[in-house]
Formats: structure tokens, sequence, C-alpha cells
């Protein structure tokens, strides 16, 4: 799966993902007025809003871009609705022939691990029959718990073809309470905590190896480019998901450090400066209709913004 | 909802949470002869066969203890019939007034956490209405992203008398990957990581307090009991949540670490254990067709094992 999520980013010139996060206040007015007629404001009306704003945008950038990320807590909130929506758009987008990275952010340990694992990526058995639960391509995994967490993954991985992103260092302001910590190594003096778990994810990287990139690869967010330089270097063959850039802060020139000299290692997350991009003042024109034409300018936008980015790099 | 949780521990004299995660190998025959029976050896089938098997448990010992903890990665891994398993599983406990403890493992920042925390513990809005996910007591959180992650499930708890259990210390044998780690700390020296996290925890615990106890407890395994014995004084207000008992090799003394002197302070969890107590030569001769009264067995021989240690410490 690496393998196509490489080759797919080299057709398109797009190393985008668009975070399919949606959030009822993203959703058009239109879209919520039919779905809530048909099913009330209940969570399956909010289901079928986000099922239908979702299939929209997606019609519109299919073609540009390597993959999408849905976060699965957007879908989660409304209950059981909303996990068949987080499904329905799982498949959807896999008949568009994307690459679908479900951000789950799951992490436990042993047999627990192995369940997300086989639920996310691979089948389990019932009987003599084997299903996929949700079957998504890549999934995010918090590797707090250590290698039992993550090993029952790989394994899935491995048998199924499927890939990892691994929780580094993440966008968020307070990332840095235990992430930057320094910690003691026995050969290389203190440094912090998310330079050790790049390590390990370099280290089960070589290990799990596609054409030229790994199929284990890294978060780390575009807020915190300086240490993107660094990770870039300890984790040469994986490939790291770049959240935070757009609506939390990370630009252009900041993404430059997470790419390798071949222009490849990195994919880039928008979500809200994708999906809701109709509600911004430079794509306000096409009008709250036209939402699913605005994300397609501004998928335009963002790919020109990296490319230009890493041209004068 | 920490006050009913204690006060249950009090009435029942059990400070024992069993966690009902049904592996299918754990399922008596006759259930899944049964749900197959009816539904085919499908996702559907396999979800059938877990909620037939959970409710014969539930049944047969809801009056011996104050909670259960649902490790939702086992309903996960069957999609969206696992997960109807799930709630149904969360709604029918809550229904015997047993407390339930979601075993999510969640964590992810700012709004994404929010969306879980809504989703697990809280109400999510749809239009002029609102409603309940899948509505747990508790939580388990993972706390790798720090505040930014943990923060929206602690204003949800409070605003819906609800509570977490902070991932600190965790049993499996990885666990001292990165939570061992030494790290520098402004004040105190070198100190491992989940002594670090376990002193945020007491932090967010004593701004948020029941009547005895905090409302926001750590989640630090029965395996590692000095470990145990300093977190505890590191987090005298918050509850502990002890996995690792049984199975995973942690015995009735190594827990009196995790009991304040009240008696009060840490609960206990035991899953295959108590769920799967007929597959044991000790409890065999109930036979698979009463595994619901092995069950119950089981659970008294934890609570007079966890009442001997304390009273002999």
């Amino acid at each position: 799966m690496i393998n196509k999520l490489v080759n797919k980013i080299k057709a398109t010139g797009a190393p985008i993902v668009v975070g399919l996060d949606p959030m009822m206040k993203f959703i058009p007015e239109h879209i919520k007025k039919r779905a809530f007629g048909e099913l009330g404001e209940t969570l399956e009306g909010a289901a079928e809003a986000i099922w239908q704003y979702n299939k929209e945008i997606v019609d519109h950038i299919y073609d540009m871009i390597p993959a999408v990320k849905p976060q699965i807590a957007m879908y989660e909130q409304f209950g059981i609705p909303g996990m068949i929506a987080f499904k329905k758009t799982v498949d959807y987008c896999k008949s568009k022939d994307l690459v679908v990275i479900g951000d789950i952010k799951r992490g436990d340990i042993g047999s627990t691990s192995e369940a997300y694992a086989v639920g996310h990526l691979g089948r389990v058995a019932v009987g003599s029959n084997s299903f996929y639960g949700f079957d998504e391509d890549f999934a995010t995994v918090n590797p707090y718990l250590g290698s039992d967490g993550v090993k029952p993954f790989i394994k899935v991985c491995r048998e199924e073809n499927k890939g990892l992103f691994i929780l580094v260092k993440t966008s968020n302001p307070s990332s840095g309470e235990f992430q930057d910590r320094l910690v003691k190594t026995e050969s290389a003096g203190d440094r912090p905590l998310y330079e050790v778990v790049g390590e390990q994810v370099a280290k089960w990287g070589e290990e799990h190896m596609g054409e030229e990139y790994s199929y284990i690869g890294a978060v780390v967010g575009a807020t915190y480019p300086e240490m993107g330089k660094i990770l870039r270097k300890v984790m040469p063959k994986s490939y790291i998901l770049v959240p935070g850039y757009g609506a939390q802060g990370g630009k252009g020139s900041d993404l430059v450090h997470f790419f390798n000299e071949d222009g490849l290692g990195a994919i880039v997350n928008s979500s809200r400066g994708i999906i809701a991009a109709y509600q911004q003042e430079k794509y306000a024109s096409y009008g709250e209709e036209n939402f699913g034409q605005a994300s397609r300018a501004a998928v335009e936008d963002m790919r020109k913004d990296i490319a230009e980015a890493l041209n004068n790099r």
C-alpha cells in the first residue's frame, strides 16, 4: 500500500492528504436541511448529512489527490449512525481509488491491539469465515504503550499489505508536555522523547520496507519544522504524515524540512482548509452551494504552495 | 459518578471491575451455535454471540460487583455489528445499575478529543437536539498528546458528572520502553516519565474532586507493584484502575500497594479470569453450559483474595 501511495503522490504531484473531518458547522445548510428533512434532527440525520457532504467533496477532488484521512472521532461522536457514515466514507473513497488513512490513533496491548488492527486493517475470523470490519489502508497508532501495542498492527500490515503512521511528535501546542521531555539514553546522552520514539519507528520501518519507502511511517506536526528536520534524518525510510498545515498554523515553507531530497517522504494533511474552504473569504465567491468546487480550488492552491516551497529550497 | 463508584465498592466489599472483553474463543459453543444458526457465521452472528455471552455473565454477577469495563477493541474488530453489541452491552450494564468504564484508550487533540469525549461520555448536538452516542460512565484516556488531549475529556466529565482513568503505567511487558524513561524535571532531578504523567494526573485530580476521591483517575498495571506504591503516593486523591490481575500475572499480594490506608483508592480489573472462568481447571466442574455460575464463583474468589491481602498488610 505504501507503493500505491508513493506512486499516486508522483502521479498527482500532490503530496497531500485531505482530512475528512466533518464537523456540523462545516456542512452547508442545504445539505443539513435535506438530511434533517428526511431523518429529523437525529443521530441518523447528522450521519446522513456527513455522508452527503463527504461524497460531494470527494467527487470534486478525488482525481487530484492520492489520499484521504477520515478522523474517526468526528464520526464516533454520533454513535452507531456515525460509525456507519465512517464506513460508507471509507468504502466510497476506496471505490474512487483513493488511499484511505484511518485517523484512529488507537493503541493498546497484545490481543487488544491485535483486535484494533484486525478491525481496521485486517480480517476478523468468524467460524470458518473472515471479514473486513472497517478496512482502511493505513491507520494512525499511538505508541505510548510500547512495542506490545505496535507489533500486532505491524503483523496485520505485513499480512494485508497495509501500513501505519505512528505518532511521534503531534501538532498541538501541548504536545511537548510529555513528547519533548529530555530522556536519558544509553549511548547518545539526553534527548527528547519524540526522538527516542522516532528511532524506534525508524527501526520498525527498516524492517518493513515497500519499494522505496517503508510501510511504517510517522506523524510529525507541521507546527514543529525544526523537529521535523531532525526527525526526517532519524527516519529516512519512513513516510511522514504531517498534520497542522493551514488552520493549525503550519505554512508551506515550514514543510520543506519534512521531505527528502527526492521530493518524497512526506504527505501533508489539510482538513478544514480544504473541506470547509467555502467558508474562507478567499473562496467565498463559489458560494455555499458550490462548496465542492471551493474545495477543489483549495486543493490546487495547496498543491502549488507546497510545490513552490520545494522548488525554492 | 466517582461517588457512585466508591459507594458501590463499599457496599459490595469488592474493589473489582470485570473486563467484558469477549474473545470468540471464550464464548461457549452452545451460544455460538445458536447465534450462527440464526445469523450465520457473519459479523452479525459474532456480534449476537458476544451480546448473549455478555448478558448471561452480567446476569450472574451484577449484584456482586460495582463496575464493568468493556474493552471496545473486542467489539470494534467486528465492524458495525460489533459496535452495536458494544452499545447494547453498555446499556444493559447500566440498566443493572453497574458503573460502566469504557476501555477506549482514546486521545487526540482539541476538537478531536472533544468529539471522542462527547461521543463516549457526553451529548452531541444535532440541530436543536442533543444525543448520547455511547454513554459510558468513565473512559480510559491516552495522555501522550498532552493537556490538549485530556482537557476536553475533563470538561465533558465535569458537565456530565462522569470520570476518566488516564494511562500512567500500563501492565504490559514493554510498557517501560517509553513510560519508564528517565526524564529531566526542573525541581526533582531525573524521574521516570510515568511519574511525571502521574503528577499531572494528580494535579488534574485535585482540581476535579468528588466527595472523597477525584473523578480523574489513573491506570497503573498490577504487574508493577513497586511503581504502584510510588504512584499511590503521587496521586493520593485519584482512583487507580489496576489491570493485569490474574491472567497477566498480578497477584492479590501485589495489589495492596495500590490501595490507600482507608482500603479505598483502587479498583482491580480481571477480564478472562472472570468471563472465561469456566475454561479454568478450578471451575471446570461447572461445565460449559453453566459458564455464568463459574464467573460468579471466580468473582467471589477474587473478592476474597483481595480482602485477605488487604487484611494481611
